[in-house]
């Protein structure tokens, strides 16, 4: 199941709207097949390790790291692959949370008379698959929010210098981070201020399919700015409150950007919203890179499910630009908190990973 | 000479104006003889080792630390302790830098037919005197800057509450590293919004001799406080800058408290100048613990040579109090920057120390 679960990863980032899914089929004490999902979501798991197996699964045991489908999509359901194949023992992670399978994908197999086992391992399984749980149960995607500051927390100069706080080993991390999220989430501050292209240029890596979300309720982004330039090469969402001209639209769609409005926020518009309509798209993973107003309304409004932290080992002192803005924080006790799940250096600076305490 | 750092360590903060030196006494594969710096700086490590050894000194080695003196100061040279004893070699860590002995107290052992040899675990040695010899060689002592904040910075909400940011494995970590430093520096502002005691209240420690110093140019420090009220236990000086009136100085030298007047700096009193007044008065390791306007004066004059960052698993937001005011930091290439040599977590929270990039 170790197997499956990092073939499981593989996918993160990449198979939206579908979940990220690992198979490993064992026979015999010998690995005969593995898959795990494909680019855009197909094909699933499953049937890319079944294809290795051939023959071979006839009577094997199948390591799945989500239930497999019992429902026709754009593809006919795993479950069916399976038993087609001769599988004789299933072992799953946990249950797929799709109401359209929830234990349908478990009672189909058995009802073939494969044997069926699950729950091994089942909390990595969990974490690979928040994001896709998260937008089936609450219809929104879980949230990284990606911060890189001095040790004093500031992400630039009082006069907006940021390039570089963070070494190339920390930034490199921070591309690699993008490619395992579905969207990249920008204000209009950071997409203003620092003219981003927020996409994964990781040497090696393949192209990604993040969407670059660029949230912007007056506007302020120009359609010139390199996020929408690029936009018939990497999608590219604007997303906005209702009420402006066609003619200020117009320019963000011809440049090949999609617009979305969402309802208006207590600042600007509502973050909650916004996630509401990224996972109505499909996007289960969201990278939030800023700037201070983003990272203050996920903040504030709770919407922050990992936190990463990047510290370069600087001072800048009271009057750089600040990583949030002010939440407010009225008292200590009702500062966000969270708790510390991982920590190492890269370079100079360090990465810290926390996820919020009560989790 | 590793059991011999160790045991010089044990005298950091509490031997001053002296060196914390330690001394093994070895002979025939065994030890027989153990020292380190007494309280105060009297009896030296060689005195004391030599103490225990006994007879047992004859023909064997010495490991030292730092060079054995060859002055009278008050008490006799260790020199002629160590000639005295009948030790036939002694292996020093370094050379001592005061100008009294600097090479004297190897040239007075070697005429006596000792066998001396110099430099074994150097490194190590002048790190443990990195604050002795600083104060010998530039007339000041060598500051650490002691910082606890949220991960963006923060050392206390908009209307000043700090207690607690930190929880209480670190705060423990920060009462340890007080006994280690021969004074604790702090402003005014820090001294009236927190009204600390600036002790080193750890179970079963000794009590320490370490010097609580207040920064307050313009006497702003009620003295009422609690550092001045308890000035009659623990030795505290208030530093300001000249032109007060007596009858304004009068209450705090009636608490107890010493006071002595320094420059001005281009923002209340110069900081330079106050570390030079410590260092005249033995002071070798100084612990600044804030606030934010004696952390951005300390790092905008280059006078941190060490830096301790705790940061808590929070996040403040924008309103909250910064750990160090405007420097300023005009261009990113001109941020102070440092060179982690550190790092730990300490319960929830996470210690960073680091030194200057150029060092």
């Amino acid at each position: 199941m170790q197997a499956a679960l990092a073939l499981a990863r593989r996918g993160l980032g990449n198979t939206w709207p579908n979940p990220a899914v690992g198979c490993v089929i064992v026979r015999d004490g010998a690995v005969v097949g593995r898959g795990w999902t494909q680019p855009g979501g197909r094909p699933h798991a499953e049937t890319e390790a079944l294809r290795r197996a051939g023959d071979l699964a006839r009577g094997a045991t199948a390591y799945v790291t989500l239930e497999p489908c019992s429902h026709h999509g754009r593809t006919p359901p795993c479950c069916n692959a399976l038993i087609g194949a001769g599988v004789a023992r299933v072992i799953a992670a946990m249950r797929d949370p799709d109401p359209r399978v929830d234990g349908r994908g478990f009672a189909m197999l058995r009802a073939a008379g494969i044997v069926v086992e699950e729950g091994l391992l089942e909390a990595e399984a969990q974490a690979i698959n928040a994001g896709f749980s998260r937008r089936i149960r609450a219809g929104r995607p879980v949230v990284t929010l990606k911060l890189a500051t001095t040790l004093d927390g500031r992400i630039a100069t009082h006069a907006g210098e940021s390039q570089w706080i963070t070494g190339p080993e920390a930034r490199r991390e921070a591309h690699a981070m993008r490619a395992r999220h579905d969207a990249i989430l920008v204000g209009s501050g950071t997409a203003v201020a620092d003219d981003p292209d927020l996409t994964c240029r990781l040497p090696g890596a393949a192209p990604t399919r993040s969407l670059r979300v660029i949230a912007d309720a007056r506007l302020r982004t120009p359609p010139g700015a390199r996020v929408f330039a690029t936009a018939r090469q990497h999608p590219t969402l604007l997303v906005t409150v209702p009420g402006h001209k066609p003619a200020a639209l117009a320019p963000y769609l011809e440049a090949g950007a999609e617009v979305a409005t969402v309802a208006r926020g207590p600042e600007g518009l509502s973050l909650t919203a916004l996630l509401g309509a990224l996972a109505q798209r499909g996007v289960t993973r969201v990278l939030a890179e800023g700037g201070a107003g983003i990272a203050a309304a996920l903040l504030r409004e709770g919407l922050v499910d990992r936190l990463a932290w990047f510290h370069a080992p600087g001072v800048m002192g009271g009057d750089g630009l600040p990583a949030a803005y002010r939440l407010p924080v009225e008292v200590l006790a009702a500062m966000p908190r969270f708790r510390r799940v991982a920590a190492r250096p890269l370079g100079p600076d360090w990465l810290t990973e926390f996820e919020p305490r009560e989790a």
